[in-house]
C-alpha cells in the first residue's frame, strides 16, 4: 500500500485539536508532505498550513486528500461527500483511516474510476497477504515494544529512524498503524489483518535489505494487554527484530483503562519480549528503554530515566526530551 | 454462528478418504447428526451412511448440506453448482469451510433467499465481534494448547468433553476451527478473525456459565509456531482457562514442515503457556499432557506417556489409546 504525496489535509468541522491527531502527526513528522489544509465552515482546528481547495492543491502538485480527523464513531459525515467528490474530480486520491469505507460514499467509486485516482482505506490491509515463512531476512531490524498501548511506540520508532538517518545510517520507518502509514506513505495496518496472516504481514513489511540497513518498525499493542497481545506477538515474530526498544510510561501502573491489569516491571517485560522474539531471531535483545516522562517535571524525569537505565543496564531516553545518541550507539554496537 | 443439524454430507468426486477428513470427523464425532451422504458420480469415498438426494434428506429432517471434502485450492467445483441449487431448493442450509464463498456460486444467494435458507461459510467469522474486555467470567474453562499445530488439540478437546460428560459433569466443547465448528454446530473460526478481535472472539466463545460447568475449548496454533503464535496468544487470553491441557506429538522434534524450528521441551512449553495465560487467569495451570503416540508401538507409547507424566508431574494420556480418568480427575481436583 503506497500513498501519493504530498497531501492536502482535511480537518472536517473539528474544533478540538485532539480529534485531529492524525493531521497534527502528519504536519509534525512530514511537513514537507503537507501542502495545505481544508476544513468545513464550522471547523476551527488550524495546522498553520495554507488553506486550499482541492483544485488549488492539485494544481500545486498534491497527490492525495487525507482525512486528518477522527469524528465520533469513525463515520464519514454526509456533509463531506461533496468535498470528497470535488477532490476526486480534481485528480486527488482520497486517503482515509475511518471506519466507513470510502466506497460507501455514493458515487465516489465511480468518480474515482473516471478520474483514474485511488480511494485508499488505510485500515484495510492488502487482500493477498501470505502466511509467514519464518525464513531469516537480510538487513537489521528494530521493533518498538511496550508495557502497554498508547505510550509512544510510534513516536519512538519515528524518532529513532530520524536519529539513525542523522547519524548517516540507512534506515526506514516501517508503519503498522494508520497514522504511521500516512506519515510513511506506506505500510500495513497490522491490527486489521486476519489473525492467520499477522506474522506474514509483518514479514512483508520489512523485506530483505542491505546488511547494514535498519528497518525501525512501529510496534502495536503489548504482550501484557488482555485484548491485543495476539497482534503484538505476531508482529514480533514476523519482524524478526535484532533490537527491541522497550517503551513505557514512567507514571503508568496499570493497562490504560483496565485497572485490574497491573503493568509488569521493566525487567519482566524485557524478559518476555526477548524470550518470545528469540523464536524467530535468537539474537534479539532489548537495547534501550524509551520512557514517556510527559507527566514528570525535568528533575523527576531525569531520575526516572536513570532508574530505568539502571534496572535493565541499557540506555534510557525520552524521545521528546533526550538526545538519542545512546540508543543509536546501542543499535550500532 | 449456529448450524442447523442433522446433516447431509457431500463428498464431491473424492476418491481419497484423506481429502474427506471433515466428513469423517463429523461421522465419527456426531454420528447422530449425520443423516446421509451424497457424492458425484466419479466419487468413491464411502462413509457407510445412506445415500440420499437433497430432497430425500430434507424429507427425512435434514437441516443442512455440509461440504465434507477439501479439494485442491479450496474451490467450489462448477460441477457442484446444480447440486447446491437443488439442496437450497429442497430447503437445506449449505455449510462450507472452503475458500470460495458460497455467494460466489451463480444464483445461489437468490435461491437461498427465495427458499429462506442460510448459506454458511464457517471460515467467515461474525461481523460484529467486540474487542476483549478482560473481565473474568463465571464457570470453569479448559483449553488445549500445543507444542505445534496439527497434533491433536481438537481431538483432545472433544475427547475430554465426552469424558467429563460421561463422568456426569456439565461440559461443552467450544469449537475454534472449521471441522470443530461443524461438529459442535457452533463456534468461531478464530484464525479468520481480524487481529484486533482475536481475544474478543475467544471471550464470546465461552460466555458466563454455571460455577461447576466446564467449557473445553479447542486450541489453535502454538506459541512456538513462527506463523500462528498470535492466534494462539489471543485465544489463550480471551479463553481465561483455569486448566491447560498441553498437547504434543511424541515423535515430533521440529515444527511440522519447518525444519529450522525445533520444538520446546514440555517443561519450557508448559512454563510459557502458564506464564502468558496468567495474565487473564492467575490460577491457570497445565493439568495434563495429551500425547499423540500414533507412530509408536504400544510399549513405546506407554514409555513415552510415563516420561511425559514424570517430566511435568501431571497425568499424561493419548486420547486415542488411554482411559481419560486421569485428566478428568485432574480437572475436577
Amino acid at each position: 500500500m503506497t500513498l501519493r504525496k504530498p497531501y492536502l489535509l482535511f480537518l472536517g468541522e473539528e474544533t478540538l485539536p485532539v480529534k485531529a491527531k492524525t493531521a497534527y502527526g502528519l504536519r509534525d513528522w512530514v511537513p514537507e508532505a503537507c501542502l495545505g489544509q481544508i476544513r468545513m465552515p464550522e471547523g476551527t482546528v488550524d495546522l498553520g498550513l495554507p488553506a486550499m481547495t482541492p483544485a488549488q492543491a492539485a494544481a500545486a502538485g498534491a497527490g492525495s486528500l487525507v482525512i486528518g480527523v477522527t469524528p465520533r464513531g469513525g463515520h464519514i459525515h454526509p456533509g463531506w461527500h461533496r468535498l470528497l467528490l470535488d477532490a476526486v474530480d480534481a485528480g486527488l486520491d482520497i486517503v482515509s483511516g475511518l471506519h466507513t469505507p470510502l466506497h460507501a460514499v455514493p458515487g465516489l467509486a465511480q468518480a474515482a474510476a473516471r478520474a483514474g485516482v485511488a480511494l485508499v482505506d488505510v485500515r484495510r490491509p492488502p487482500d493477498d497477504l501470505p502466511r509467514a515463512t519464518g525464513i531469516k531476512r537480510s538487513g537489521k531490524r528494530a521493533l518498538t515494544v511496550g508495557t502497554d498501548c498508547a505510550l509512544g511506540k510510534k513516536y519512538t520508532a519515528l524518532a529513532v529512524t530520524r536519529a539513525l538517518q542523522a547519524a548517516g545510517v540507512a534506515a526506514d520507518f516501517r508503519a503498522t498503524g494508520q497514522t504511521g502509514l500516512m506519515i510513511a506513505g506506506q505500510g500495513i495496518a497490522i491490527d486489521a489483518v486476519v489473525a492467520d496472516f499477522i506474522a506474514g504481514a509483518a514479514e512483508c513489511l520489512s523485506p530483505d535489505n542491505a546488511a547494514d540497513h535498519w528497518d525501525v518498525i512501529e510496534g502495536q499493542g503489548a504482550l501484557f494487554h488482555p485484548a491485543f497481545a495476539g497482534v503484538t506477538l505476531g508482529l514480533l515474530h514476523g519482524s524478526q527484530p535484532d533490537a527491541l526498544i522497550l517503551c513505557h510510561d514512567a507514571t503508568r501502573t496499570h493497562v490504560m483503562s483496565w485497572p485490574d491489569y497491573p503493568l509488569p516491571s521493566l525487567t519482566d517485560a524485557a524478559r518476555l519480549y526477548e524470550q518470545t522474539a528469540r523464536l524467530t531471531n535468537p539474537a534479539a535483545r532489548v537495547v534501550a528503554v524509551s520512557l514517556n516522562t510527559s507527566s514528570l517535571d525535568e528533575h523527576a524525569a531525569a531520575r526516572a530515566l536513570q532508574t530505568a537505565s539502571a534496572e535493565l543496564g541499557v540506555p534510557a531516553f525520552d524521545p521528546l526530551r533526550s538526545r538519542l545518541d545512546g540508543v543509536v550507539a546501542a543499535l550500532l554496537a
